[in-house]
């Protein structure tokens, strides 16, 4: 059904090829990637709802929104383009065209995001002496390099692929992302770029991607804040002449498949989270709503004395609810059970049936459940934060300076 | 007009008397505060608005909402009494009786409060054993012992007095509060607790404080959460024979000197905030609508990336103008203007002033004021928030064990 591809990247799916390099935008790390389709693609998207928007997620936005077809994305970090005004635009549409030129495609064939430092001017002429590298080293192994490449704050390199069985044969789903720090919804939180080499209509792929984002990159958080610059976008060029219609098993295998690909790629931006030394999955069960599902399991994601708690590996179960009562959502307190992992720290009644020595058991993995069953409902909600440490502050007190 | 009282405190009210004492629920420092009136006090106050409340509370909540007369505040740290269920109502109530009966008053004159660790059953034998000791050290000058036992985190004692000239002659404010870490509206965020000797109206006082708060406690944010046990309280006895009535000069004078006395008291939880080394008033200027105004300002006071920066005295309006995005709020980003002090770092169109060398004078400083202006209309708000730092990560990853 739904098969892994170690190592995978977004060049596992057929007729996507990319590069990665470094051309002087950051200090010595990888700055420039590009991603390019063989075909045209149909391309679909989200992007973030700050009021401040970068230049280039404008101009991204503005392309998806229309019926043309994509076949480059190019991706540079170290610099955000963000809040750089008029100047901002010119710099933006300059290295779109100068890019689509080299690659001899149309400017409106192609996409282009930028991640880092707000309010700097493009050093234009150093990404055009790298878009004129990169365009010579594109390959149908260079996913990885791309994944590098976009990469600012984050430690880790996040790409991945899967292999989707449908009824008729088989397609893949491939992609790489970006985000450590700023990371919440709502919205697309991050860089995210998926190729699929299924064939699917425009707006059929705009709904499994808005679908997809909305359960896994809306649903982490790291420290609540989201950026100027968070783009999630999947191509498809249907090379493996399998299409996928809605309504239809193979959509709904499809869908399952996309979706458990975001959660993943989310989930690798969480442990990655900056400063983070655990990811932790929030469950809420039997809430009132959907929407005080999703306030309860937001409201203690983000909760930083939670955060702290989790970073002390402190079974502090005070703070979870009474970051829960601060949510908004309706529920009676006393009828409240929590439990991390299988343990059940706190049951209906304010029985507390915390034993700290199972508990820490739980507290003191990389990876566990924090469920909270609220008894007011039947609406559920899933999200994943990380602990805050002293890390992250050393991290972002000193960033940019 | 409005005189600060050296060294003033709760006592500095006429007829108001109390007392501080260690008695055993915390380890080693002073944990029950006792605040006594000799005449019956018309109260007012504005409580938690979390979901889950504790039972003193409740209690507080309950009797502060009808006529009743008040002459005795019995407060603890070192244990909140919160999601304690039943029995944590049969203990407030029990040493709600207990403290009335050692007074010689009735019970509905008693308003009980409690700050600490959530979840842990009251101590009563020990309580109780702290409540015959207090009755007997009640002094009028026991308000700075009662300031320091109502402490928990708190590095500092938070006491205030003020003499206001009305127009047939003086009146006193004089109040306590605590508070450094779950700090955050939506209201009283804290435990405040504030005696006058003028004479008013139970309506009319509940009116002065709730106003009083709107713009002070519910305006500050160490780290976003809203404690289960937030209260601020009013006691006025009428000895000074001074009447207050709504719509006269009077009662704007003492509504200024109110309102001044619960903003020094804000701003002293603030820079006692948890791990923090700086005191940041935000001024929102020119925002669209008031609420937007306070969206903003919240924004702003409550976002880690830009509470490190503040740590860092990294002059990052990049931060600062990406979360007043992210706030809900509607404006234009092109027009906004950004100041540390006076010195402007973003002028509209992204014109980019920032010196660094200026920045860094003002931001290396305990004490400034980042005003952003807006330019979409005529309301402000103004919040004051603390800088994030590694020991408040420290200080809460480790508090409860």
């Amino acid at each position: 059904m739904l098969q892994h591809i170690e190592e995978g990247s977004i060049t596992s799916v057929q007729g996507i090829s990319a590069a990665g390099i470094y051309c002087g935008i950051k200090k010595s790390r990888k700055d420039l990637a590009l991603i390019v389709s063989e075909v045209p693609c149909n391309a679909a998207g989200t992007f973030t709802l700050n009021k401040v928007k970068a230049a280039p997620i404008v101009i991204s936005q503005e392309i998806v929104g229309t019926p043309q077809k994509i076949k480059a994305i190019l991706v540079n970090s170290g610099n955000a383009n963000a809040c750089t005004g008029e100047q901002g635009f010119i710099d933006a549409y300059e290295s779109q065209k100068y890019c689509a030129d080299k690659l001899g495609i149309a400017v409106n064939e192609t996409l282009i995001s930028s991640t880092g430092v707000i309010g700097v001017k493009m050093p234009m002429k150093t990404l055009k002496i790298g878009i004129d590298d990169i365009v010579t080293q594109l390959s149908t192994n260079g996913g990885l390099d791309a994944a590098q490449a976009i990469l600012t704050t984050d430690l880790r390199v996040k790409s991945y692929a899967f292999r989707v069985q449908l009824s008729t044969g088989e397609v893949t789903i491939g992609g790489i992302c970006k985000g450590s720090g700023m990371i919440m919804p709502n919205m697309a939180t991050m860089l995210g770029f998926i190729a699929t080499d299924a064939s699917i209509e425009k707006k059929t792929l705009q709904k499994l991607i808005s679908d997809a984002v909305k359960y896994t990159f809306n649903r982490i958080t790291v420290d609540g804040d989201t950026s100027t610059n968070d783009m999630v976008v999947i191509l498809e060029n249907g090379l493996s002449k399998i299409t996928i219609k809605e309504g239809t098993e193979d959509y709904k295998n499809f869908s399952i498949a996309l979706k458990l690909m975001c959660q993943e790629m989310a989930k690798s931006i969480v442990i990655d989270g900056e400063g983070a030394s655990k990811l932790i999955q929030i469950n809420v069960l039997k809430a009132k709503t959907d929407e005080d599902a999703n306030l309860v399991a937001k409201a203690i994601a983000n909760s930083p004395l939670v955060k702290t708690a989790f970073n002390g590996e402190d079974a502090n179960w005070g703070r979870i609810i009474s970051a829960a009562g601060n949510s908004g959502a309706d529920f009676d307190p006393s009828k409240v059970t929590i439990l991390f992992d299988d343990h059940a720290v706190l049951q209906p009644n304010y029985n507390i049936t915390l034993d700290e020595v199972k508990a820490k058991a739980v507290l003191s993995k990389k990876d566990y459940v924090l469920t909270i069953d609220l008894q007011a409902g039947e609406s559920t909600s899933t999200w994943w934060t990380c602990d805050f440490s002293e890390d992250y502050i050393r991290i972002n007190a000193r960033y940019r300076t």
